[in-house]
C-alpha cells in the first residue's frame, strides 16, 4: 500500500508546475543536515509558490501520505526526521525576499529564505532582523518560526514570536491561512498565527512571513572576560546595558570545562584565565568602532573590582573578535572528544543559573562520577546549552536518568526544559515529564482537529 | 428552565468558600463600566482562588449556564456584555501581587490586579510594566491579556503578548492550564498560552500571569508640537529615538479636528497652532529632568526646520505636561458634542497613515458631507483611534457603510481593522469582512473544541 519513494516522486511531478520534485537518486549523497535521518524519505517536493504547496498538501491528504516540512535542516531535536513512504516538503524554492520596507522596518519574505541572506539584504537598508544565531548560514526564517528560535539577541528583542508580524501558511487540509499583517498592534480575535509559531510543522507549512527589522548597529567592540560565576556575568551585562552611548549586543558565558577543552583544541591562549573562572564574551555597539572600544573599556573598568573580574581582553581587531566568537559558536567540538554526548537546551530565570549549575553538577556526580557537563549559553536570557559528556555509550534508561538530572527543578524555577531547540522527537521525555499536562492534552486535541489523519510530521511533538 | 439571577446567586453561594457572590440587589446601581449592559446578568461570582474559579466553571458547565468573564470592564467593544441567566465571572478578588522579582524583572500577579496598582508596586523596585494605557486606573492585567492590549508604549515594548511570560487559566471544561514560565525563551511545543492572549474570554478564564517588567525611567520631558502630517511626526519620533541620552516614551498625534474641539472644551490655548496643523505630544526620558528637558529642546531644534514644525511648547512643569496629556487621554469629550458617535480603532504601517487619513476623509465625505472623523492615536506603531461624528442617529445599514469607509484598504495595506480594542460583539462587521476567512473558520473550530456547549462569552468573537 505504501508507495515507494520512486512512485511518490513520479506522482508528485504531475501535481503542479511550481513543484520541483527530487527522487531517491537526486537525494542520494546529499547532506542530511543536523539529523542523519532527515532525508530518509527519499523524495522531496519543493514548491516555488503557495499554490503548489497547497496542491501537494491536498494530494497527500487524499492519498494518506505523511508530510515532513523542512527548512534548513539545522534543527537539533530531530524535528525533520523522515522515513521511506513520507514526502519531504521543503521550503528551499520559496526563497524570495518580496520586499524590504525601509521606513516601516519590515521584510516580507518567503519562508525558505536563509537568515544570513535576509541579514545581508536588510543591511543594504541599514537594518537587520532582530534575531541572530550561529546557524545563520543555513537556518531558514520558516524553520526559525516553526521552532520559535531565540539565539543571541533574545535578551534584547525577544524571540521569533516577537519579531514575526505576519504569517501565511498552508494548513493540513490544504487551505491557505493568510494573516500577513505588518503592524505590531493586532487585537482582532484570537491571533492564530501564534499557533503556527513554535509548532514544529505539526499544524501546517509556513509559506510566507512578515518580519520586523531593527536598526543595524555595525560599530562593535568585543571582549572576553574571566568571571567567577553567572551572577557576576549578569552584573557586568546589566552595567553595559545601562552604560551611556553603548548598546549591549551579546552576553555569552562559557563555563570552565567548555572554554578549557575548546581553547585547547583551537590552540587559543587561555593562560590569562584562572582555572576555576568562566569565560564571558560581551559585545557592544556605539556610534563608531573607536567609541565602542573605548566605551567598553571604560565601562568594564568601572565594574572590574566590584565584580572581581578574573582578567579579560578587549579585542583590538575584527579578527581577534572573530576568534572569540569561534570559541562560542563552533560549539560542536565535543563531538571530537566524546562519542554520543547528550545535548540539551534549557532556560531559567537568569538569577537562578548559578544554583542550577551547582545542583546539576551534584546530580550528575551522583549518577556517575565520570559524567560532566559542558555548560555555555545566552546568559542574559537564562538560556543554557548543556552537553553531558560521557566516555561510553549508555543504555536508554541511563540517558533518561541523565535527562532527569538536567531537567530537575527547571519547571519549579519558572524555566523551560526546552529553550530554543524545540522538541522534535528527541525531547519527548522532557516534554512529557516537565511540562503542563493540561497544555499537552490541549495540544493533542488541537492537533487532531487540524490534522485528523495525523499526516503532518507524525511521531513528533505534540505526539498525538 | 433558565434560572433567575437570584436563583443563580443562591446556588453559587454553596459552591466554594473562596467564591464571593453578588446578586441583583448588590449589583443594582453599580457602575457597569464602558458598556451599559455589562452587569445585566445580575449575578457576579468573584473567586479569590483558582480552585474557586474552577469549581464555578465546572458547575456552570454541568448546569449549561453561560459565563461572562470580566476584569475592569473598560473594554470598548462590548466584550463583557451580559444578560439575565448568565453568570459574570469577575477577577475582582484575584487581585494579589504574588511577587515582584527585582533582579529578574518579572511580576507574578493574579489576573484581577489593576495596571496602576502594579505600576505603583513595581515602581518601588525601580521597575514598571512595559505597557501603559489611559484606563490604567481600572483596567486589569487579566483583561489586558484577554484583549492583547497595546497602549502608549507598543512602539517600544510591543503589546501585552510580548510582555506576558506565563499564564494560568481555567479552561471551559474546568481544567487548570498552568504555564507560569518566567523566561523569554520557550520552545517546548506549541505555546498555547498565546491562544488565551487576545481571546476575549472565549477560551477560558485567566487567573494568574507572569509579566515582564522594564526599568522605570522617571525623569521626563514632554512637548506638544505642531506638525503638518503624520510623516513629519514620524520623522520627529525617529529623530528622538536616535537622540543620544534620550529615550522616547510616547508619540501621540491628534489631527486638527480632535485637538481643536478638545482644546476649546478645556479652555486650552491653541493660538500658537495653525488651523491646519495637527498636535503631536512627545515625551522623552533621560538621566535627570533637566537633561530630559534640555535634550528634548536640543533634539527638536535640530529637526525643526527640516520637518517644518508648526510651533510647539516644551512643558516647563509636571503640571503643564499633565495638561497636554489630558487633551490626549480624556478622549471621550466628543460624547458631549455628538450623540452616539462611532468609535473605531485601526492599525496601519505608520508610513501609510497620511494616505489613509486622506482617503478616509474622501470616503466619509462621499457618504455624507456632514460626516467628519476625530482622528488621534499612537502614531509610532500606526494605531489610530477614529471617531466618526454625526449629527443624527443613523440606521444600522448606514453604520455599516461608515465602518466600511473606515476599514477600506486597511487589510491590503498590512494593517488590522482592530488594533487594541478587541472585537467583542460590536466589531463583528469588521471581523467578518476584513480578516482572513480561513483564520476565522479555524477560530470557530477551536472554540467548539474547547467550549463545545458555547458557554464562555457567547455571541462574541469568534462567533461560533
Amino acid at each position: 500500500m505504501t508507495k515507494t519513494p520512486q512512485e511518490l516522486a513520479e506522482a508528485l511531478r504531475l501535481l503542479h508546475p511550481d513543484l520541483h520534485v527530487s527522487g531517491p537518486d537526486a537525494l542520494a549523497g546529499r547532506d542530511p543536515g543536523e539529523h542523519p535521518k532527515n532525508l530518509d524519505a527519499g523524495v522531496m517536493a519543493s514548491p516555488s509558490s503557495t499554490e503548489a504547496a497547497a496542491a501537494l498538501i491536498r494530494w497527500c491528504n487524499e492519498q494518506d501520505v505523511v508530510i515532513v516540512p523542512q527548512g534548513g535542516r539545522t534543527g537539533l531535536a530531530g524535528g525533520c526526521e523522515s522515513r521511506p513512504g513520507d514526502v519531504i516538503l521543503s521550503s528551499a524554492r520559496l526563497n524570495a525576499i518580496e520586499a524590504i520596507n525601509e521606513e516601516e522596518r519590515t521584510a516580507i519574505v518567503q519562508a525558505g529564505i536563509g537568515l544570513q541572506a535576509l541579514q545581508e539584504a536588510a543591511a543594504v537598508h541599514g537594518l537587520t532582523p532582530g534575531i541572530d544565531l550561529p546557524s545563520r548560514g543555513t537556518a531558514t526564517l520558516g524553520g526559525m518560526a516553526s521552532t520559535n528560535a531565540g539565539g543571541l539577541l533574545a535578551f534584547r528583542n525577544g524571540v521569533m514570536r516577537h519579531q514575526i508580524l505576519g504569517i501565511e501558511a498552508v494548513l493540513p487540509d490544504g487551505s491557505v491561512f493568510s494573516d500577513m499583517t505588518r503592524v505590531v498592534k493586532v487585537s482582532a480575535g484570537t491571533d492564530l498565527k501564534h499557533l503556527l509559531i513554535g509548532a514544529e510543522g505539526a499544524f501546517g507549512f509556513i509559506t510566507r512571513l512578515v518580519v520586523k527589522l531593527e536598526p543595524l548597529r555595525p560599530f562593535r567592540a568585543t571582549a572576553m572576560l574571566g568571571v567567577n560565576n553567572a551572577a557576576s556575568a549578569l552584573a557586568v551585562a546589566a552595567h553595559l546595558i545601562r552604560a551611556p552611548g553603548l548598546t549591549l549586543e551579546a552576553a555569552e558565558m562559557m563555563w570552565p570545562l567548555f572554554i578549557r577543552d575548546h581553547a585547547r583544541i583551537r590552540n587559543f591562549d587561555l593562560s590569562w584565565l584562572p582555572e576555576e573562572a568562566s569565560a564571558f564574551i560581551v559585545e557592544v555597539s556605539a556610534v563608531s568602532e573607536e567609541a565602542a572600544i573605548s566605551g567598553l573599556e571604560e565601562a568594564l573598568a568601572e565594574i572590574w573590582e566590584a565584580q572581581d573580574l578574573q582578567g579579560g581582553i578587549v579585542a583590538q581587531s575584527l579578527d581577534q573578535a572573530r576568534r572569540f566568537w569561534v570559541l562560542r559558536e563552533e560549539s560542536g567540538f565535543y563531538y571530537d572528544i566524546y562519542k554520543d554526548p547528550i545535548s540539551l537546551d534549557v532556560s531559567l530565570p537568569p538569577a537562578a543559573l548559578d544554583a542550577y549549575v551547582a545542583g546539576l553538577r551534584q546530580r550528575l556526580y551522583a549518577l556517575n562520577p565520570d559524567y560532566h557537563a559542558y555548560v555555555y549559553g545566552h546568559i542574559a536570557d537564562g538560556n543554557l546549552h548543556l552537553t553531558v559528556a560521557r566516555d561510553r555509550p549508555q543504555d536508554e534508561a541511563e540517558v533518561l536518568r541523565i535527562e532527569d538530572a538536567v531537567y530537575t527543578g527547571i519547571r519549579e524555577a519558572g524555566g523551560s526544559f526546552s529553550a530554543e531547540h524545540g522538541v522534535g522527537f528527541e525531547k519527548r521525555h522532557g516534554y512529557e515529564n516537565y511540562s503542563d499536562p493540561v497544555k499537552r492534552a490541549l495540544a493533542i486535541s488541537i492537533k487532531r482537529l487540524l490534522d485528523p489523519k495525523g499526516l503532518f510530521n507524525p511521531g513528533k511533538v505534540p505526539f498525538a
